[in-house]
């Protein structure tokens, strides 16, 4: 039986048409009214809603509710429908293995899909699926960002993305590659090339755009240090795009000769949802293709603009295999209420400031471990690496011990970071002060993409 | 400055009315006279021979040899230019670093490439560059063959090619991925994805087709079978898709619970050469898209058909970025000379019978340690794992010892092995028996994909 292939599938013209990169994105994103985008969003909001009906899993967590088709007419009624986690995808896919029912996979004749998995950060890996349309779009909405913050055809761009099962990887030199015309370096992790191997590689290639998690690009630069070579000098490197996040912009910066870096966000279920424009002045939401709600951690209602709250993502485009509506991230941020420099009609989000899953409230104040990396930030006695480990003693009170790597850990550096901790904080921790190196078997720094910084012993 | 995307520079429905796959494969193929596919293929190589001489390391070999652009005017001219090899390219890239100088990047306004590199298997890692048309039509072969032997949307495909810098696992997932409607788990090798885990993703997503090197293939039945899951009960395995060369076929299949096993041949440079179809009688060369000559080992020049000789391919579609005229491989086999039974008009190949370079001259026998596989197969005493260790003597005599592996390793078992191996290889070698897994450290079967079979220690 006939099918279409990937490139027949996805009408790559018409595609660029509704989702312009380059000179066309700015030409048409800036000075655009809100009403303006609001339209298109409402339009790909009812193409995708009828999409969703046609989903199992969307029918049943819907009619569980109570709701019917018809009363959803537009953006205005997303708040109606429940929002759904990772956490019913994996009950999903329980029920349903392997694929779950969160999909129109559809049958023989239907085009290629892509498949992967999540790097599995907060849990077991959890399987992706994408159409020729949802994946293609996802990718551009990576190469947007690229080519506006000026990524081209000059640039030799290092991936370190894991590969194999994982979806990073892929999805990220699939951006590249298909929608910049960079030279693409798809290194992956240390675990796939030697960082050793890597830093040569750069050097041999004269790279000048690294993309990945921070911790272990900044990881590189050290690397390339024992290696006798000068990051920034040896290894021209411009432009850092990673996962920033409340994590040390300027030491990942200073790491590599001043390099600017630049800040991204997105899942692997709804692709790129935001990212920095070359104002480096909050995350530009791609709100022709991903509606973002920012909802109260408790009771999932619509914070008021410049509060925190969840991000709640509906992939506006996904309306072919795997549909994304109102999918919870659990990671935290809040909108900008200011204006933007650049004119886009798009709203900035503040960027991630945490996982709400991960937040600790210790007597009564609400914690991001991941948040402690700021604070620690551009210290030069600290090498930024910490984990904090949380305990529950015997008269059932939390208590928080944050292990700090120091190059000279001595007994009087304790107190001033104890102190700094608690002001920034608003809360007692306890500091207790490592070796560097010391705490990579917690944070498994070397072979996590993304590592721990909390490790929770109060069941234990 | 503006360039197409790479969607927009490939032209999907030209290029797949060029190189049909499916049933127009077949509609086109089946019946067509040697005439026609030979206008066919002088058309492409005049396109490709104008392209040629775009290339400054073409033209400087070419030139070298005092060949100008009329001296070739049709494939009757193709053996009057030297053929190269890797040795060139490496030698390209060590004097125009780090690309080399053997493709047409051209400037800002050009469109996407891919880059990666080989896996290394016979020394440094060379640098592979694909232009988006080149890319896909070497992606197409791969999946033609897929779809001629069965694979469909029923199938789950698990990929055990590397990824990271390594062009093999993002080359067969972008051909599966794009030209045919399996679900594709591109697993990687053990390191991306432990073996065990491997395993269990297999018998999860109840994986019915597996692609990769058939030395971890086989390893990964074992693998199953010591997490108590029986191959091709528990993990559905039907169709086995790698490179079998003179290795075990027969063992592959047992290995996988009766799953049937098909050879194909290609090299980075080149995308696929050559497949298996439906009646596993010798791998027909992809005609349309490549020009083979089987060439003798010393002098370089056409041995007649059913000799065999050194594999010299032209990649008549790769007119785009790198272009592939006359690249030795090295690689040794043999054209069929017998009817085949599918009625396609393209030539046969016997398949890849080991490496010239690592041809090994044993008191006047040329002998390939890659071969000696074929010899040990089928034999339940053995685990089917050897490597070959050559020495010299004070004398400057050649000794070839060959490790074994035996499930009892007795002195008694070595007389009759090393009978049947004289008897084979023509020559007298000597057998040494190892324990089940004792010779992973020399093969270094557990982080290569193609292991070592010869230890060449005459310099030592």
């Amino acid at each position: 039986m006939g099918y279409p292939t990937y490139f027949e599938a996805v009408d790559a013209r018409a595609l660029l048409a509704d989702y312009p990169v380059g000179e066309a994105f700015l030409a048409r994103y800036i000075g655009m009214s809100r009403d303006e985008l609001r339209a298109r969003q409402e339009r790909d909001f009812l193409a995708l809603m009828k999409r969703g009906w046609e989903i199992p899993f969307y029918r049943r967590l819907w009619s569980a509710k109570g709701i019917e088709p018809g009363d959803i007419r537009g953006l205005a009624d997303l708040p109606k429908l429940p929002s759904y986690d990772k956490a019913d995808l994996m009950a999903a896919i329980a029920e349903h293995p392997p694929l779950g029912d969160f999909h129109g996979l559809g049958g023989e004749g239907r085009p290629p899909v892509i498949l992967h998995t999540t790097s599995g950060t907060t849990g077991k890996p959890q399987v992706l699926m994408f159409g020729p349309k949802g994946r293609e779009v996802g990718n551009l909405l990576v190469a947007r960002m690229a080519r506006w913050i000026g990524v081209g055809a000059g640039d030799v761009v290092h991936s370190v993305y894991g590969h194999g099962m994982i979806n990073g990887g892929h999805y990220i030199r699939e951006a590249y590659t298909h929608f910049t015309n960079a030279l693409f370096l798809s290194a992956g992790t240390g675990v796939e090339t030697r960082s050793a191997t890597q830093v040569q590689l750069m050097r041999e290639f004269g790279v000048t755009v690294i993309v990945g998690f921070v911790d272990y690009i900044r990881k590189l630069a050290g690397v390339a240090r024992e290696a006798g070579l000068e990051p920034g000098r040896d290894i021209p490197v411009r432009l850092i795009i990673g996962h920033l996040g409340t994590e040390d912009r300027a030491a990942t910066e200073a790491a590599w000769g001043g390099a600017r870096a630049y800040d991204w966000y997105g899942v692997g279920d709804t692709g790129a949802i935001a990212g920095e424009g070359p104002d480096r002045d909050g995350l530009y939401v791609w709100e022709d293709a991903q509606y973002l709600e920012i909802c109260d951690i408790d009771t999932g209602a619509s914070v008021p603009k410049g509060e925190q709250g969840d991000m709640v993502v509906t992939s506006l485009y996904k309306d072919d295999i795997a549909p994304v509506i109102r999918f919870n991230t659990h990671d935290v941020s809040a909108f900008r209420t200011d204006r933007n420099a650049t004119g886009l009609v798009f709203d900035r989000i503040a960027g991630f400031l945490g996982r709400s899953d991960n937040m600790v409230k210790l007597r009564g104040i609400n914690l991001f471990p991941h948040a402690i990396g700021a604070i620690l930030e551009n210290r030069p006695e600290l090498t930024g690496e910490y984990v904090c480990r949380l305990t529950r003693d015997a008269a059932g009170t939390d208590r928080m011990t944050v292990v700090i790597e120091h190059r000279e850990p001595a007994g009087d550096a304790i107190a001033p970071l104890a102190r700094l901790l608690r002001e920034r904080l608003g809360v007692e921790v306890e500091v207790v002060l490592a070796a560097p190196g010391e705490t990579a078997a917690l944070t498994q720094i070397d072979v996590r993409q993304k590592p721990l910084r909390l490790i929770d012993e109060r069941g234990r």
